[in-house]
């Protein structure tokens, strides 16, 4: 079958350049599909709301699987919508009416080929429950033949399904008196042709009994599709990358292949909307759980496959989306496994939010350390060098070596780079703040004596100039560097560092991004494009000079150690542990590390007041990718910002009578 | 019963004070409610997450409500936890388990008097569905004798509950085997106690099928309970304030205890947590649906009423919260019904969202415009007056009305006041800026031939003035003025005037300031507070001069009339009207002005294109107050950034054929 996937990446190639598929390819494809029983699995990027932009590239697969005679086309789940679209149907229902009209529409255009269209299905005006589903469309020789609707509706992490749609409570293709709410064409007559095909959505295929031990929902949609004997089951899917995911799915995906004796076809979703990167990586399994095909991870393909026959190519998997489930029981600093899932991961979803928003370049701070350096090479390898800024913004207290450091980053990667001193804003804000404060004081007490005032101004004035650029020029949006153990510990200026329109490496903790460094300097086409320089230095803002060492204050001074600020971070969002159990087991930095239980008290302590305050500046952060298996991305994790007093310690019995005894 | 609530209202004063109930107090009251059916309801303003804090408030009143005899004293919703919680207990379980443990040592102090407590419920780990339930605790003789938990979970607006709760299959008092999961001291044996009452938790009431045209819900718990005959229906809510929703909440209430004949008693969670702000206003209905008894609205309140014998006290409502559901059907400018509702949500908001983060003082910019003064009017009054500071920050184009006009305003309210010129800050950035653009000129083109800079400087010049007061005194934030108007059109400046550590008036229209401004001159203590001047000014930012007219540009020349826009708004918000509809329908500000189709669809597109580019700024928008019943606040309602492109006009079918015949 050599020649099958030959000749499909030549059309691949030619679909992503908007070509002509040529004859002759056409020719070939068609010799080897027209035996029967070849299903073409489109994992496609779309735009969330943009119908037409969808329908079009949907037209375009189609009309090809038509030409080439596949028994059928196979969509993402939502394909015509984008998958999240969120509140969005709700107050604009007029995009559903166009969803609507263009389903239709691509109804026209096939012809013997079956496709399997995701799209928002408005629900009867007097229905119970919300107003829409999610569904896919069966069309076929002209018309819609018939519906599928999703189910389990998740409402965790950064899904939210349940907010809009209502979940169906018939599983597979829907009894005919269901249908015919918005076409009068669907015909009830043709439903039966599809007993062959088990189809589901997404998340309804994650609710095995045998194979996960907890339930989230108590339907199990495959087990009943299972129970009408279909040849093939059919996942229509969108489900975003996250850390340790993919392994997972794997698993999931092969056991019920095996289980059920039945091949299964998973299409997913690839391309990032807003913070959610999804990794494509569409695949088959035969009915002995044995992998068939895989389409390529963070690309759109169109990959034809014979389930039944078990025709398909395996394209290596991004390396991290393998990563096993082991690992994930305890923290650890091996990061590289996971590294090039990361890199493709926030590459994709800074291009695709450029490109789905219409930016076309960035401007970004270059300090010379690290957090502003990863995120230039990422900048630099999404949307081009030459769309890429780097502005060395140096004060009195920026050191020689980094302005070196961050113009040799500059050179090396090709990007744009200019040097602009701000220290005229310095002495100009701090004068007139100088003269402000003294007027405030004569009505206020509680001035500071020391304040992050001088710090701030700093951070602020950078931002000021990377803004006015996005303001002067075309197209240009400048970019928020802040990195995830910094934001844990609201180590970030709001306004400064913090502010842009897009923050890359929101969700990327510390000791993760100097491997990633390196990493990048070894797989990137040009090595070393990061300067060792900048990998070896310890981290801080060069906002302040340490009385201690009459030197900039390093980072893990003002904070705690990385390595432990980094494995608390882990431990909260993956084992949900609390302080307790923090303080009482062993963290990987003390097995190298002789620490007090004093020191590591005043670390916890710190980590726990530090969130709490930090919450607000988690409500403001600007667009990012999420990357790890959990975030503190405001659409995946939301705590209110008043909660600040929790008391994360917790309190002893006897404290609790004596305390309520006494009111 | 005169004397009860003359007693309960000093009891009040003492509790609100932390003082004790003196004796005679007690005394007093108990010779009343001795004789027995007489219920406390305790409307509490909890802090999210903060357990011990809620605790003692609950065991207060706990405490009294024995002392008094009470036969029942009844809290909000997740009393104990405060609501919403949202996420938080699934990345912090310790917060679930300290509220467990409070929980249990309020049971203790119970003794003949039973108390309803909301709380988080663990469910067994190996249940199927979310981790818990939204439940009540049915508190007695030191005892957790019964558990109520929540059917029917709100997932639209502000409301999330199923993203971390599970619905109960039970309504009512749960079934003895059900119990048990967190506490051994549950007595299965006297759950028949509570057939008296059937209690039911907040939306569970909404749902009924004669009621309401839509059912949200298969489920209808009332009708449920209501089969088992109980004496009085209890209802724990916590059911935050949005335009005209009040209304509707009272004839429901009332059409449920007409309709089962019982009497239905309902208390409601006060105070804000982040950007919802609850009314309080718990109520109870009679048997016949009369209203027999209602608390305050936006205060903490102890209201004792015995359902059965009618015995209670009306408190007025705010008015506002009983505006006529007919209203909602058409925009009008007649705002004077919603305004004072609106102001005490607003000012609710405001000094809740400082108590509970613990911040005293507020810094904001007065330009002399409608925004700053509105705002300065709301922060005054809801954190008190000397911890206000305004400032105001002219730039060469700011008048010396505008001067004069903030400091006439500052005087007036009593806050503090100073003025900085931000000329320096202009002139040195300019010079900064002029030179770097220069330089990324010779790299890049796209540079605007007229471009916002000079504006956003200004704006993020006086931001960078109010931060750094936030930064160097104690306790202190700065304010984001922006209204609702003009964030849907983005017209508000990034790190500018849309930055600060609250937003007052991110919900209120600007239309409606006008007349909230002069509501507030008549309707405060000291009247007329704003200046005359500042009402009648056409409102514009004083950035930029319009090169028409020589003099700074007003809004409405840049935007549309505001008028015409608060509809377009209204309209998209509550009617769900798109592009076409909007066009082809009368404004209310057609009636009295002649504008040309070519005019209105200028302003349409405008406001669409404006408004898709304004999705970012929404996301990064500082926590608000939500008013109006649809809002963009953030965790009300979310559309992805990346759906910009919406095509919110629609196409033709002829269109759609068209264009993918064409693919």
């Amino acid at each position: 079958m050599d020649n099958l996937y030959t000749l499909s990446e030549i059309a691949d190639k030619r679909f992503s350049n908007g070509e002509e598929i040529p004859q002759n390819i056409i020719d070939g494809v068609k010799k080897i599909t027209s035996s029967g029983g070849f299903i073409g699995m489109a994992q496609i990027n779309p735009i969330a709301g943009n119908v037409e932009y969808n329908a079009k590239k949907i037209a375009k697969y189609i009309k090809y699987a038509c030409k080439i005679g596949l028994d059928m086309v196979v969509f993402p789940e939502l394909a015509l919508m984008g998958y999240p679209i969120e509140d969005t149907i709700d107050r604009h229902p007029i995009i559903v009416e166009e969803n609507i009209k263009w389903l239709k529409g691509l109804a026209k255009i096939t012809a013997g080929t079956t496709a399997l269209v995701g799209f928002v299905e408005p629900r009867k005006k007097d229905a119970e429950g919300k107003k829409y589903f999610n569904s896919v469309a069966i069309l076929k020789g002209g018309k819609i033949v018939g519906i599928v609707r999703k189910s389990l509706l998740p409402t965790y992490s950064e899904f939210n399904d349940y907010r809009y749609i209502e979940p169906s409570p018939v599983v597979g293709v829907q009894p005919a008196e269901t249908l015919g709410v918005f076409d009068r064409g669907c015909e009830s007559g043709c439903l039966k042709i599809f007993e062959k095909y088990g189809i589901s959505i997404c998340e309804d295929c994650w609710n095995n009994k045998e194979f996960f031990d907890k339930h989230l929902y108590e339907k199990d949609p495959i087990e009943e599709l299972a129970a009408e004997n279909p040849e093939i089951f059919i996942n229509c899917s969108a489900s975003p990358t996250r850390a340790k995911k993919e392994q997972l799915k794997h698993n999931m995906l092969s056991f019920l292949a095996h289980k059920y004796k039945t091949p299964i076809v998973y299409v997913n979703q690839v391309g990032a909307i807003d913070n959610s990167s999804f990794d494509g990586s569409s695949r088959v399994f035969g009915a002995d759980g044995e992998l068939i095909a895989r389409a390529k991870s963070f690309e759109e393909q169109f990959l034809i496959v014979n389930p039944t026959k078990k025709i398909g190519k395996i394209y290596p998997l991004t390396k991290g989306l393998d990563k096993s489930l082991n690992e994930q029981k305890v923290f650890t600093l091996e990061y590289e496994s996971d590294l090039e899932r990361t890199y493709k991961t926030i590459v994709q979803g800074i291009r695709d939010y450029f490109k789905k928003c219409g930016f076309k370049r960035a401007v970004l701070g270059l300090s010379g350390g690290l957090d502003s350096t990863v995120c230039a090479v990422l900048l630099a390898d999404a949307i081009g060098k030459e769309n890429v800024f780097g502005v060395s913004m140096p004060s009195h207290i920026t050191s020689k070596e980094s302005k070196s450091d961050a113009e040799k980053l500059a050179h090396n990667l090709g990007i744009n780079f200019t040097e602009a001193s701000i220290r005229p804003m310095i002495d100009t804000t701090t004068e007139c703040l100088d003269k402000l404060f003294k007027t405030v004081e004569t009505k206020w007490d509680g001035r500071y004596k020391t304040s992050f005032t001088p710090d701030n101004i700093q951070a602020r004035s950078r931002a000021m100039f990377l803004w006015g650029i996005s303001n002067e020029f075309a197209s240009c949006i400048p970019i928020a560097t802040s990195d995830k153990s910094e934001l844990y510990m609201g180590y970030a200026t709001i306004n400064g560092d913090m502010s842009g329109g897009f923050a890359p490496i929101a969700d990327v903790p510390k000791t993760k991004l100097f491997a990633f460094a390196r990493w990048m300097n070894e797989n990137r086409e040009e090595k070393n494009a990061i300067p060792e320089a900048i990998i070896l230095k310890k981290p801080g803002a060069e906002l302040a000079i340490d009385p201690k060492t009459g030197k900039p204050l390093i980072a893990e001074d003002a904070l705690m150690p990385y390595e432990f600020l980094d494995e608390i971070i882990w431990r909260v969002e993956n084992k949900n542990e609390g302080y307790q159990d923090l303080l009482n087991t062993e963290f990987v930095y003390e097995k190298h590390n002789t620490i007090s239980r004093e020191q590591k008290t005043e670390w916890l302590d710190k980590f726990f007041r530090r969130m709490s305050t930090a919450l607000y500046k988690w409500s403001i952060l600007p667009p990012s990718v999420i990357v790890e298996s959990r975030s503190i991305n405001k659409y995946d994790y939301r705590q209110p910002i008043t909660s600040g007093k929790i008391n994360y310690k917790g309190v002893e019995d006897e404290y609790v009578s004596g305390v309520l005894a006494d009111e």
